[in-house]
């Protein structure tokens, strides 16, 4: 399993991602999930994938060769130089469909599952921050002022502190905050997601990564995070009030 | 959707269930899914459903009907009459394997799910509390000390507060409490599970409902519980450390 959330405010892009993937229980593996893009000054764009693990690193691979192309043939359209952030969920999806196009048949003979989704996230020089969801059809949605954040593999279990906190106005500490939350609530309730997490933050009108970093299970920010949010539970529950007479 | 929530606790027994079923989105109803039976002063049970109503509300007439003969006839074994709670959930178990083995095929041809379970809380005279989960195949499982509660439905919301307040040793009023809590998470997130709520608590021994009733969407305790667990989360949220720097 997998959990990764991603938030758009107004202030920037915040992206979190757990390492666990499994075949059956009994075949656990850390894979890192989040990736990211970057020229300086003009963009940084992170993705955020889950699924089969297969196609999902079929797609980055298309991505990175595309990329290595237009090193030496400028006319080899990439994540990195395409015209638009619409435009590189586009190219995702496009990877996203020749992929499944490849294997999903042969994949689903085998009696496993081919879907996958990927979250691209990232701003470019001239465009506003966006975050798109892909999906295994190649098909995408944008986040959106009513819908600030999409959340893909197991969301359920940290989704309702998204829904109180995150709006469009909603700091960018407060929104790193939330879904370092949101993955504390999720590790404690299915085992199938676990650490270290990846995460980053992209600043408006930065175009570069005001945070990439591993957060590694010892992580003392991380720890208190955890702790304090167990101890605020702890404390709010018991000055809610006795409901038996 | 439903969702309903047991716990075994060394006090006693609380059970809350909400009122919403749906068969697709625009078909919307109100059913209740929480029944209690009573023998007052030797027995005190809640039923708790879930899953297909048609399967679950023939188990129930199943049980009334045995209830009914059983006045006429004492040799009819029922769950008000039969010697321990173990055996009450053999016969709720029962009449799920009959009535599965009556309609699980021809709904299945019919496109939709026949799935169901029920969970069975109570306690007899001369018993401990007990409390029980009955899946569609009729086999069942009980809560232990390890695991002092069952949830039913769309449980992933609401685990999270669960698993971190209820113990054996937790109080009815703190069990009662979480449960609550838990249900509100749920209101919040899942649309298609819905007030009014219906609780009962049944205290270690007593052989009789210290709580049997219906919180309607105003009821004042539960916007208590509900408005004084959101300002108890903001609170929370906002004392935590900021990880940005």
């Amino acid at each position: 399993m997998t959990y990764c959330v991603a938030v758009r405010v107004d202030q920037g892009l915040v992206m979190l991602s757990d390492t666990r993937t499994n075949a059956g229980m009994d075949n656990i593996a850390r894979f890192r999930k989040s990736f990211t893009y970057h020229v300086p000054g003009e963009r940084a764009i992170t993705l955020l994938c889950s699924g089969n693990l297969s196609i999902t690193q079929g797609v980055k691979t298309m991505l990175s060769r595309a990329i290595r192309e237009a090193e030496s043939d400028p006319e080899v359209e990439t994540i990195l130089n395409c015209d638009t952030m619409h435009r590189a969920a586009q190219l995702v999806g496009d990877a996203m469909r020749t992929m499944q196009g490849r294997y999903r048949e042969s994949i689903a003979m085998d009696g496993a599952a081919a879907s996958a989704s990927i979250m691209i996230a990232g701003q470019r020089r001239g465009g506003k921050p966006r975050l798109y969801l892909i999906y295994s059809a190649g098909n995408f949605i944008e986040a959106t002022e009513d819908t600030p954040f999409f959340q893909i593999g197991e969301h359920k279990y940290g989704k309702p502190i998204l829904d109180r906190i995150i709006q469009r106005e909603t700091s960018l500490e407060d929104a790193t905050k939330a879904v370092l939350v949101s993955m504390d609530s999720t590790l404690r309730s299915n085992l199938s997601v676990g650490m270290p997490l990846d995460l980053t933050v992209i600043e408006t009108d930065s175009f570069d990564f005001r945070v990439r970093t591993r957060i590694e299970a010892d992580n003392e920010e991380f720890a208190m995070i955890s702790q304090g949010w167990s101890a605020a539970l702890r404390k709010g529950f018991e000055d809610l009030p006795n409901v038996l007479d």
